[in-house]
């Protein structure tokens, strides 16, 4: 079973704990295989905790890297599965990665200079310390949340206990036939306005939702601009919206305002 | 007489071209020396035309680059007083510069990697064109100057004509007994929660001024969170204003808004 | 049918467009696939002269970028076997991929920051020129081969038709027990004195063989420091051999010097 | 009385405490300034144990940093000139410095980067040691002189006391006329055929005398492609030598070859 813990199209995260105990339920043999990529030092994940069989991660959102490096986690369940599997493998078969593993090799040409900033990243993580990280997304998106319902937009995500930490996915409001504005028309203003990118809508999202990414090297000021330049496009897209946001997500970010540990030298 | 065309210390932009009619009106031999360091690049400036003597100038401001280089433009009437003057030089005498320039080279060893730099920098510049930088600092200064106002706060500066558009100077509000509140104390707040670090009042100013730079390498959403994250530190710092100088800021941005011209590939 | 184009553990260089006649005269319906990992942008390569139908290339060796880039380069009778191919695949999956590049798009997140390197490294060959670039290789393996006979070593390779011109294997010296100098030993020494990383013997030729790269961006005195460290090293480990290989690269290098074309500024 | 410890433009070290002893033995009162911009990090010098009341350096040869930074150390009786000294000064004035300095700032706008570079500068030649990075030094000039001599070349510097670890200044054959090759055309021959920029001659030893600089971030092999380029570059330009100069570098390279500290990882 193939689960993504948070999920980058529609910034919601699952509750993989729960997923593991309904396997475990219904007696079911099946193995747990958990997509981080989106969460991975951004939000609380537990690969033996939680009883996850194989977990994969990437180094370009929360571990603050280029794209390039990807990780497996694997656990003896998904080992011993591994060992009978009769689907064809080569690159991504893992015996021969552990087996150079332990010499401290890889079997094939490693992306080296990503292992250097890797090694730099994970200091700045644990400097922070990952309660902190956890912490500093949270916030972040519950002012980005603050941010969207003053602007009387809604969000994708409509349970609040699935909320995403590093990403929202906003609904574009719709006009008198009820039809959606168009997203892309927005995110091309903002684009060409602000320099921002912001997230297009996936698959059967696409052209009603935009994305707002608030995620790894972050902070409260660049939360501040990323929404500034949402609020300006909303208002030279002409979508109909509310003015606020940006004021509703300052007020939330004061309120929860923390001295921040200081960086050592 | 020497001459500031933009004051760093207080925001202030001083009217250069009506110096040299004053000191030719008054019939006076006095050269004109200009300290554009914080205009060069940011502010409409004319060597030539003004019938300035010497400018001085320095890459670390509008020319988006690490501090380190220094430019002198000089005049006729300047290198004619330089030939017989008195005041014992070496590292600072023209004579020696320029006879080693006419064949590319400089008497002592060069900052040769921020020639480099340089080299770029005036790409960016003109790429984007003169013009262009210039409003874009015209309006980044008076969304901040809208923003102040917002906020119930004052300008230092308090003759229009002379805003500077390079940066804003902020006089800190004064309490019942008719005391300004700290503004290094106010800095600090905003520096350890936002890790922004303000201007300080310099030498008279110093305590009840601070200072927000929007010049160079500097954008609609960066201006908007430097904004915030004055906003946020003015209330948890306890310093008496309104809310709302973002929002007003961003409504400048937003009525003054026009597409940036695409950056070459 | 699969061909190493230059066998990097080897120093090798295959003749393929031999190897597609071969094909052709026994009227064998097999596919051609080329891995140049070791040779593209270092020796000439004709992926449709020689009648290739896949060409595998990477990043991180003529090209002078770090790992973590492959390529395909893939002709129409590879692409119909593949549109009827049964193997499972996924990430390696050529349809996918076709389709979003017409967008100028990736199926999945690319490493971006290697496609600005790549960007800058083609246009570096083209600036040399392919001609001197292939050249300039060819001089440098040759001058190699004159520093290998002169100590007395055995090249790997027999056949001077297929002598590579990206690296160089050389066979370690036996003693008089017909035992060949350990090769890893002899590397230790030159990496531990002259922070100088020489290849090591793959599979069947670790510890009696060992390689010199020449390849990228590389220069005569890269390849003089290279062949350096390479006699100083022979000498420390107590290798046999006589002196003077350096001095015949040199010889080499100085009779086919050329003025290396200006630089654009 | 300023000394220079290293000149740069002959390869000459001077024996600064020898000077001192002399200044004192004579009983006068001069202040000695020592000028040790090529020797600092490269060659040991003692500001203090030497009695030297003011040294210069710089960052841009052994602190192994572009061009940017300089330095002066000024000891008590210096100060204690200054405070009377009656030389107009600004910028050059060390009573606004170190009253800065005191409080971790400086009166102007200073070269922040560098000062980043430095620090990590400064410790890396510290997990070398100073000792090593010293002997280094010597080691390489010795071998670079070992080159000369074997070439048949003069070494402009006739003292062996005071030859100079961190550069070599080497005179150019003459020829049946007793006239010097040129030395910009050899030094031109090689800077277009190996990307080499060799030290031109300075003052009334230009034309006729070249230099080799070997300091800083530095090593064996980087000598050894010095050299060659040095070598090919007399063929090249039909300079009279004789061949065999790196070969001699070598060898004494070899023979004083001792295994490196590790690095830290």
């Amino acid at each position: 079973m193939c689960v993504v813990h948070n999920e980058t199209s529609t910034g919601v995260t699952s509750d993989i704990a729960g997923v593991r105990r309904a396997i475990d339920a219904a007696g079911h043999p099946a193995l747990l295989m958990v997509d981080t990529i989106s969460s991975l030092g951004s939000i609380d994940f537990r690969h033996d905790a939680w009883g996850v069989d194989v977990t994969v991660g990437g180094s370009q959102k929360g571990l603050m890297l280029p794209p390039g490096l990807s990780f497996n986690a694997v656990g003896p369940r998904a080992l011993e599965a591994s060992r009978s599997a009769r689907l064809p493998r080569a690159y991504w078969g893992w015996d021969e990665i552990l087996a150079a593993n332990e010499k401290g090799f890889w079997p094939s040409t490693p992306a080296t200079n990503l292992l250097y900033g890797l090694s730099e990243a994970l200091d700045m993580l644990l400097e922070e310390g990952l309660d902190n990280v956890f912490a500093r997304h949270r916030r972040h998106a519950e002012a980005t949340r603050c941010a969207v319902r003053a602007w009387g937009l809604e969000l994708l995500c409509s349970n609040p206990a699935e909320y995403s930490d590093s990403l929202t996915a906003v609904v574009m409001p719709t006009d008198a036939s009820g039809k959606h504005h168009d997203a892309d028309a927005f995110r091309r203003v903002v684009l060409e306005h602000f320099n921002m990118s912001l997230g297009t809508g996936l698959s059967k999202l696409a052209g009603w939702v935009f994305r707002i990414g608030h995620l790894g090297d972050f902070n409260d000021l660049m939360l501040a601009g990323t929404l500034a330049g949402v609020e300006m496009g909303l208002e030279l897209a002409g979508v109909p919206h509310r003015r606020g946001g940006v004021q509703a997500a300052l007020e939330h970010l004061t309120q929860t305002a923390r001295r921040p540990l200081a960086r050592a030298a």
